[in-house]
């Protein structure tokens, strides 16, 4: 197994590299929390760009180090842009990052996830609730159907969704990012525990589809594995901060956007974190 | 008449239960002011979700405690998804608040608002201008043609609404609250005036979204009359506090969020209102 | 040439005309940004309506002041909507303002780029990249093809868009404003740079996009020159103020917002610039 200083070190190269680069990361994603992700993306270093139509979106596939889908607020649209720019994005071999928010809700979010079994993306990030509920509607171990999910709300704790993340791993080949109150996250070989955060995290609405965005940021400098766990670090501990610093909702995501820009790279990389073997 | 006492332990009832049961209140509302209203919800107690498409506003509908429709910056799905979904919850009797916001403008605004009349919005939240028109829309007494309305502000003060929102109460069964420098609250018997709030609520986009968007929150656990007056309440209250701690509107956005987050129930129960007979 | 006391006054009437009247600028601009353009415009007095909708944005083309057209996360509905709102607004002489953001991503924003050419926009806003990619695409002198382009970011400097932007006002007979470390406004007769700003500005997703936004309130009030200068100096001095006062990019973009606010017309007026004949 990997060791963890080894780990530790990925993952100061990663913020590094993301500082001095500032890479572009493209996305579709909800109009709910879209400014909150570009934000996000931005504070620790990365450049964001959104977009729409299938053409653009395979432009920011083609032109990006990685790129987010976030199958949140679904348009019209959305049923020709999601699967044509997963098939770019798997035929390039470029990463990509899926947020499954709010699956089991309505037909055509049920048809794109189902589509993006075959493009295999590289981090796969959600509630305990989303990732069994995506290990059951692709058919793999570890999955139930869609019937547990309430909306954009967890039901599961992040230990249920442990043989459906490594599951999903062993298909895609990629990480999959399990977030609760302790972050999971596995490539199907290793599993970390990322510890720290904040009860204002469900306080606030984005915490999940921005933290998604700022894995794709770091994705285009990472394996899954580091640019998933460096992404929980990072939310973990500004999280965690900004929580001893306010008093409400409203100054928590200020203090947050704040604090990942000043966290440094061995901060993050110091963040605490167990590992197992899967 | 009902009386204060019985009203505000109402108001106390409803914010205690909906801080311990966190309902999901589904919404279809617009694009500038998304995020503010998810917010919002979220840190009264309530869960958020928003959608666009047909099948997915029927599922929060349903699995809802109620449901919001706001019909600005209108999407052309929009011709379908929201008759669509009021059609589903009057028919289930689910309770849903209607925000007219910018009624008067572009021709599908006007049609779907004329499609709403046959389902019975619980509460119509809008500013003294929207609510007149909405009256005249639907040829109902006190309202006014449309053509007085400039763009989401408004140009005529709470009192002249008076007419117009007990018209509309007559015709939903519901509540209407008609917002101002004094709030006005009535489901068509008792007439409720709710105080406080804030100069910056006019320097800030989405004061009014929003506040439909808590209307809809507390009308999971409350009449269409307590829902609209606690939200009003706890707006006018939070508004009161924030003002006085930040002098922009970019910090009153903030501390206003935390004021909604921090305020207790006996806090808003104790904010000042007069009601009269109708 | 027009003397420099001269041009401040004109700053301080536009400011105080703006503050007094509270002018209604309409808005099709992209979901990512679109909350801050609105608070920005209201920060600065003026009034705001976001719209999709052809009929809609043809609407508030004729009633508001002065228009805003943003071609970010372009939706289907706007291959109508824009030019049939452009084209409103120059054959009613009504003033409006192009910011081409992200030009040379996608067919049909290349398209309705295409198009805007026979509707003359009165103020162009972008980054230096972006207005030498309009050149081009106009088939101005100063111009060149949009390989340049990289997303949203400008990888040229403000002064290497100087010949593109005189050439650019020489076609629509108003104004460009090329944003950078120091802005460039030009009328094609004058030359002006505004400094100031913060560099945080770049670390806040929609700094460029709301100030499109603000040009447009201040264009109700003022001509396509100074209502690009105006706009430039009150962003570089509350950008200056906020930076000093934070030390992160969420607590700057809420900062930022109260300057905006807070900033008097002498104070903007005296924002420093420096002005050449061209």
């Amino acid at each position: 197994m990997i060791s963890k200083e080894d780990i530790q070190n990925r993952m100061i190269q990663t913020v590094e590299t993301v500082r001095k680069t500032n890479p572009m990361a493209g996305s579709i994603t909800n109009t709910v929390t879209i400014n909150l992700v570009a934000n996000a993306q931005l504070a620790v270093g990365g450049s964001a760009a959104m977009v729409y139509l299938p053409d653009e979106g395979e432009f920011l596939a083609k032109a990006g180090g990685a790129t987010y889908i976030n199958v949140g607020t679904l348009l019209p649209i959305y049923e020709q842009t999601l699967p044509h720019v997963a098939k770019v994005l798997h035929d390039t071999g470029k990463p990509w990052v899926l947020d499954p928010v709010a699956i089991g809700i309505g037909s055509l979010r049920t048809q794109l996830l189902l589509q993006f079994k075959e493009y295999k993306p590289d981090v796969i990030r959600g509630n305990a609730s989303e990732i069994i509920a995506l290990a059951g509607l692709w058919e793999l171990e570890g999955g139930t159907d869609l019937s547990n999910v309430r909306g954009v709300d967890s039901t599961d704790e992040v230990n249920a969704a442990k043989a459906a993340a490594v599951e999903l791993t062993k298909w895609t080949g990629g990480a999959v990012a399990v977030s609760g109150k302790t972050d999971l996250i596995t490539d199907g070989s290793v599993m970390i525990f990322s510890r720290g955060g904040s009860h204002f995290m469900e306080k606030i609405t984005g915490a999940g589809c921005s933290l998604s965005g700022v894995v794709t940021v770091y994705a285009t400098a990472a394996s899954p594995l580091i640019a998933a766990l460096t992404a929980a670090a990072v939310y973990n501990l500004a999280g965690n901060r900004a929580e001893k610093m306010v008093d409400g909702p409203g100054s928590f995501q200020i203090q947050f956007l704040d604090e990942l820009h000043k966290a440094t790279a061995e901060d993050i990389a110091n963040n605490p974190f167990e590992m197992e073997e899967v």
